[in-house]
């Protein structure tokens, strides 16, 4: 890349403290970047690497005085949020992923009755089943297997090896990671005399406009009915969601998150890594899941739990504060009963009454 | 599909209360049915929604005087497990998943001295190495890989992207999901002087009848001998087990449980959502480990184990109560104290004696 | 195989205790040996199979005088690491799983510019992208995809099914096992009034020589500059690898460990099966984290950590014996209760001044 800091500045609404002619030609983090580079602050973590950095432009959220003292210190860009605003220089400026060549790879085995859309990119060994329906602009890499009737937006990526089964419906714009499988089989038996009957899961899965699906992560087709993640829901690496799970929009689904069947997910919910939710639940809209938390009832809207079982972040806070304590409290305990059979003995040579 | 409530009545040998003579031509869930859908009642929890459902028929295990008064409502059938006999009707009427065509897709590599069996179907781009075994009827969806000398009983599914490894055994009817992996290296190194070296995994994967297998579920080979899946036991997506783990018949293993090296366990067990079982231990026949636990102990026989570290279910349960209450315990150690300090400062006035 | 005794003790640099003309025919483990089978004990929790295996020979760490009482008994072959000399018995006498042929086979797609090693096997429908390059004598089984400018170094092997994206470098004799992803996307946004941007990934993933990563694994590319993993690494299933982490040399990752994003793991670290590491935080070498841990902070060199919030080893298990005593300790209070009461009113009847 070759950008003035100006330039920069421009894209991304940014107010320059220093020198816009600098000349900026490459992106890097903090602290692995070196003269001409430009890089950004957005976790404070990282705000003594400011101090150090070899970079030639910075993009932060407040302007930092001190940092214009050194010699050699990066100009920098005020922008609202760093992280958005670095985005954007990448997007603009940075390396891109290639992606498959347009039109369609000769060795794509794809259905009957089978609609395709315009500027598509279908890469080698994609088998597409019969009757499915491909959005405009969308790309499918290698090795990625459709099923019949399966319906993709426009502008859809799917990543090499991604397997969607029959039926299921991707919005615009959709993100599938490698190895990511949507509409598998639900987990159901119907148990008689010790022998488990396979319910037939004849639902399917709906995903909406915006969603991005990580590696390796399952999404379970349902009973009958949808599965359905929300618009513009992000979902990580290796998560598990169950048949008949409804999802909201703008949630956060952090890696090795499971969620079992039927349990319904507000909008803007945040699961962080490892969560494990029961099956039947409701988790309200904006609610907080920390961390390896393990939810077995409903969670109310705006409502941060933690821990397994998960309670409200606060009461799970004097909890754990108790917790610490508790040797000491024993150790109180101990010396109380030593003071109080002291105290008996006394009181019972005085001969107070019992 | 086009049936009366009596023809389902007698699929499924049901007792009905009202009209035997109402057509059906849907299934759908409590909730989401209009007129003329077959429903089910199976889980209490949704009982409530028996009063608003618009559904035909309902299938549940003891017949609902009260939705009789509401005028459109659903026909009783009552029978002994509603889950299964809805299942049942779906198998008879609903919608099925379609299976590739019969024969073998030209683009499928075959190897040599493979035995192929009657009436397969067998997917573009599939894999299979020298001397596999493919039983009568088995469906082998696009994009698998079976290995060298690996056998594969009658009527199994492999769906999309599974990989089996060579020398695995499967019996007949087994499922699996897409992107399960059977017959990986087990995860063993004999660690010299700061250099792990590989422990050769020469052992197998041997999968007894009617088997299902989640999706991305990993299952490695024995370092040698054999890892065991039993007859009839259901194991969810995303699930590890290790090398030489054996699991009995009837087991039912939720999405995300691991099992480390060597652990063995009976027959009918359920391992509930994430789980972590630790290597060399004994799990008995009905044994129960519920979500979220991590055992690194024997769990005895039809015994309920909870929390990480795991223990019986009633002992958790009471640590959990005195944990609820230790904040309180703690505000009474304190009052105590305070208590216990001024009887010895009113005791030391009136002189007991030391 | 056939070797006698002797001939294995040489290989191993073992001392033997009996016959070393002894023949040995098979290999197998204490349990299921029989006559002419070499087995080993490694495990102390093993040692009274000792007694009843009908193996002919053993490699163990020390003599065990008792067992050669026993008419049948094993020859002992005593060696200073009993798995590691079995390891080498099985690699020199046991079975091999077989490589794909020497050769690339026709169905495979190589994109321009790609520079192949020498002595390679590449089988059906693996997808190489422009300007990758493979390593002398590596192996490349069915169906991976590697993706444009990606470097292979030699004598890898890839099992099928695994998913390397663009610009990932691997070092030499690197094993990924079927399923793992290398270089996926980070899971990064910069959300701006309820919208999640999608930050770009665009570095990389560098894997040093000797590492081993399993099946279904997934390591994320970076968001910019290299996540990596250090030398002899090894990493067990389903795994996830966030972007930017460093994970140093030597390490042991276990089954469904995650480690958020930018986290840096130092050498010959150990994380047991299930462990959570939050983001941003650093673990010092040589520590181990026991099974299901969730680690948020820092953790020292060579400490042991335990628990979700997990801590220093010792001080987790003074909280779990003093969590055990809560119970009694609650009784104790209540009882302290009931006599200070006590106390309290017989010391009012004597008058003592308040």
């Amino acid at each position: 890349m070759r950008a003035s800091v100006g330039d920069i500045a421009a894209l991304v609404a940014g107010e320059v403290i220093g020198d816009p002619e600098r000349l900026i030609t490459g992106i890097s983090s903090l602290q692995e970047a070196k003269e001409g580079d430009i890089t950004f602050l957005a976790n404070p973590r990282y705000a003594p690497f400011l101090l150090e950095t070899r970079a030639s432009a910075v993009l932060l959220g407040a302007a930092q005085p001190q940092i214009r003292e050194r010699s050699g210190a990066p100009t920098q860009i005020v922008v609202a949020n760093a992280d958005f605003a670095f985005a954007r220089v990448v997007n603009a400026y940075g390396p891109r992923s290639e992606p498959p060549p347009a039109g369609i790879h000769p060795t794509a085995v794809i259905g009957e009755r089978v609609r395709l859309g315009k500027e598509l990119r279908i890469g080698p060994y994609v088998v597409i089943g019969d009757g499915a329906e491909i959005g405009d602009g969308t790309t499918i890499h290698a090795q990625v297997y459709i099923g019949a009737e399966t319906v993709l937006g426009a502008d859809c990526v799917l990543y090499p090896q991604v397997v969607i089964r029959e039926r299921v419906r991707l919005g615009a714009r959709v993100i599938l990671h490698p190895g990511a499988v949507i509409g598998a089989d639900g987990f159901g038996y119907a148990s008689v005399q010790g022998v488990h009957h396979k319910i037939p899961q004849v639902g399917t899965v709906e995903i909406a406009d915006d969603v991005e699906i990580g590696a390796a992560t399952t999404i379970d087709r349902a009973r009958f009915g949808c599965t359905r993640i929300g618009k513009g829901t992000k979902i990580d690496n290796l998560v598990q969601i169950a048949h008949n799970v409804e999802i909201g929009a703008g949630c956060l689904v952090v890696a090795q998150v499971g969620i079992a069947g039927s349990t319904r997910i507000g909008n803007y919910v945040v699961l962080a890594g490892q969560v494990g939710i029961a099956g039947h639940v409701v988790i309200g809209d904006q609610a907080v899941v920390t961390a390896k938390s393990g939810v077995s009832k409903d969670v109310p809207p705006r409502t941060v739990v933690r821990g397994a079982p998960a309670q409200e972040n606060k009461a799970a806070q004097i909890l754990e504060v108790a917790m610490r304590r508790l040797p000491g409290t024993q150790q109180q305990v101990k010396e109380l009963l030593a003071r109080v059979a002291e105290l008996e003995r006394r009181l019972g040579e005085l001969g107070g009454s019992r």
